[in-house]
């Protein structure tokens, strides 16, 4: 793949300062880009590397087009430009169509012939693969899925039986999307399960990192709407409602029927009780726990920084003895 | 499937107001139910939907019988008589017996002629199903792993070698069971793997989440007792015992050598140090550590819940300053 | 497996007390060991069971020697050498080399004649298995990946293209390496996704805990260096880069281009920031939040131990009281 600085300064709404005619190839950082290469610039910790940078062209806010000894392509969001530039530089491979030999696919599933079905992937009955989806090795698609058109889902990924997906979404390996929720009824001293006999929709354009988990609805539906991005290791429960936009960093756990807004930010390692309303463009940063709902979009925060051990004990016994008072009994 | 009024009654054990010989063919909310519906009334937060609801009958508390408009099943705890009423009429489908001609079984594993081999799945040498077990397509079974009679496992369950699994259990997709645990031996700058030659054993009715793991003992193994409910996420050290009915929300970490005690219920994202008991009984809320044996019952906590970053932030620094005194150095 | 107990102390450089021609076959714990067994004490709590042992012979420090009535082996790290001799008796199986026959195998992968391909597995292109590796069912091993002599994976583990894995490391069932990294350009209301071109090496002795998942870089690599020990539902962000011979409980989550030092310890459920950096021998407790930077070696912690739970909402109360004033609103 190359393209000309001229085509690329089209395609991103850039400023080009330098000669349309020149080439790049890949990207790659500033202080590691030579010729043919784009680079650019967004954090600041990186500026010293622009007077040095051996990139051909370098994608930049228009303030430092004059730090660059090389051509420059200014756009007001580099990060985002670069973003794209990478999109086009290094586009996904295209599918290849057809069901792999060792694949085993139900003759009651619809594939698309424009789909790929890899080895050692499973595609249960009535199951509907649409066009250019991509099943990766050793998938499980269940019975009645639905993967809407251009959707890839990484190796070992697993679909339960029913659930939607949409367009254009990607799933990571180890993601299981459509198990059941954690629906437990009491009974004196034992659990009774409750069946879970809702399902799971994914809307177009969602992401969902590896090892995450959406749990099916004991009654109705999971919902992730559009464009939701979700990174690794996250939980879902039962009849949550992610609103759509919404991006949720690793380790985080939402309890059944949270319902949270668009646009959100959730950081990494944080907690979300269930039966709860997160209002939209709420920002909540890492390993904060969410107990009640949040009406007021802005930003939310819980965490503790962690400190030296020692000072940080004598802290917690501090804040005990002036905030607990007599009743500052141990746990034990 | 469909069952009369008069008959889930009785199998209840709930007083109907209203005709025995309605029928119900599902379980629906009550805002959404409609002819052929069974609903419920659990959360006070539904009650608003009672006098409008579309249900055929709704099981409900003996005090709400009056305000509701249709039939009613009046119980002592409507959400327990809601998950049975729900696993009567939506049954786990039953297992189709056989070994499915894509998945791999050793000649020298044991499989009962009732039992499922799904798709792709791969059954070890020693390997024992028991009647009506149900291995889900890409599963891995291990070398003389055992499972119990009526235990299903999801599609991509990982059980390693050596494995005891009771009867009626439900595995979901991507837990793992006997890895090895995390046993390290120091060796001046370096570590030792310490091999781990213990076991796991699941009791009878034991649910273990999507992606959850629980590690195989270092020597003698670990112990999950009857009953016991676990969610996604949930990692379970070697050599731990959890106490029969317990429930175990999800992205809980509990360390190596910890027991912990029956009926207790864990919130969700806690963490429990190695090597400490918890009695039975306890209740630990969400986002706990916790960092020492606690020997009453009770409910325990030590999450701090989330407020406004710029409040948050301030009061972190506001206890630094009343409680640590010239101490309060930064992390770096 | 068996060997005598002259042997064993030559191998451990242990002081033999007892007969040399004395066979041990297995290892278990002091209070459950009989005769073939060797045992060993390295936590005090067991000293109780050292008179009372039915072990043929038992590891301890010096000191303990006089209180066995049994035959020792004294050395200064009894826990090393219990690890170290359980490796002896307890060897891993050698591999049985070969491709099974359900597995699938690009015809353009390089697998040594002494690797061993697992049933259901699946080896892409370019792929190459070293001396002994490895591979066990249902595993993906993705174009171009490379995994050095005498590494394992456990079943169902995912390796993505390009990734590059030592020498003798072990990675457990549901670890995926290589997923893309959680990149998001903003773009007004949305997200753009930003392709991750980078890939992901470990170096040798690496070990990967069941379900952990350690992304490809956005540029360049993910970074597990020499000797690192990973637990459990760990996640790794795409350009971290952990430092040799670190290890990490389980449920941590690390963000994003960190740079965590060499021979850390990293407490369960700990977050850390991205594009920060930890020094060498740093050690974090349990459930720390590590926002910034850490520079001096030593100690650090940011966890509340938990306490009974009324009277925690009683010192949460106050605290925001004494410390908030004010502006000590609810976040709803």
């Amino acid at each position: 793949m190359s393209i000309t600085l001229g085509e690329l300064a089209a395609r991103l709404d850039a400023q080009l300062h330098g000669s349309a005619e020149l080439r790049v190839e890949r990207v790659a950082g500033l202080d590691r880009a030579g010729a043919g290469d784009l680079s650019f610039l967004c954090d600041p910790a990186y500026r010293r590397f622009l007077k040095i940078t051996a990139a051909t062209a370098v994608i930049v806010s228009a303030a430092d087009v004059a730090d660059c000894p090389v051509a420059t392509l200014a756009v007001r969001n580099p990060y985002l430009a670069y973003a794209r530039a990478t999109a086009m530089l290094h586009p996904l491979p295209a599918v290849a169509a057809g069901v792999h030999p060792s694949a085993w696919v139900s003759p009651d599933a619809r594939v698309a012939a424009s789909a790929r079905v890899g080895p050692k992937a499973v595609v249960e009955a009535g199951a509907s693969l649409g066009e250019a989806v991509d099943i990766g090795a050793g998938c499980f698609v269940g019975a009645g899925a639905f993967i809407g058109d251009y959707s890839r889902l990484g190796p070992n990924v697993t679909v339960w039986h029913g659930v939607r997906i949409g367009r254009r979404c990607i799933l990571y390996s180890g993601a299981v999307i459509g198990a059941d929720g954690f629906g437990l009824a009491r009974d004196a001293d034992r659990w009774v399960r409750v069946p879970q006999i809702g399902g799971v929709q994914l809307g177009d354009d969602v992401e969902i990192g590896a090892n995450s988990t959406v749990d099916r609805g004991a009654l109705g539906d999971t919902l992730i709407e559009d464009g939701v991005k979700i990174d690794n290791l996250v939980q879902i429960g039962h009849n949550c409602r992610i609103g759509a936009h919404t991006a949720i960093a690793g380790c985080v756990g939402i309890s059944g029927s949270a319902k949270i807004g668009r646009r959100c930010m959730i950081g990494g390692g944080t907690g979300i009780n269930g039966h709860i309303e997160i209002a939209d463009d709420v920002q909540i940063t890492g390993m904060s726990m969410i107990t009640k709902s949040i009406s007021q979009r802005g930003s939310y925060s819980g965490g503790w920084p962690a400190r030296d051990s020692r000072y940080w004990r004598r802290l917690v016994a501090r804040v005990h003895r002036l905030a607990g008072g007599r009743a500052g009994r141990d746990n034990d």
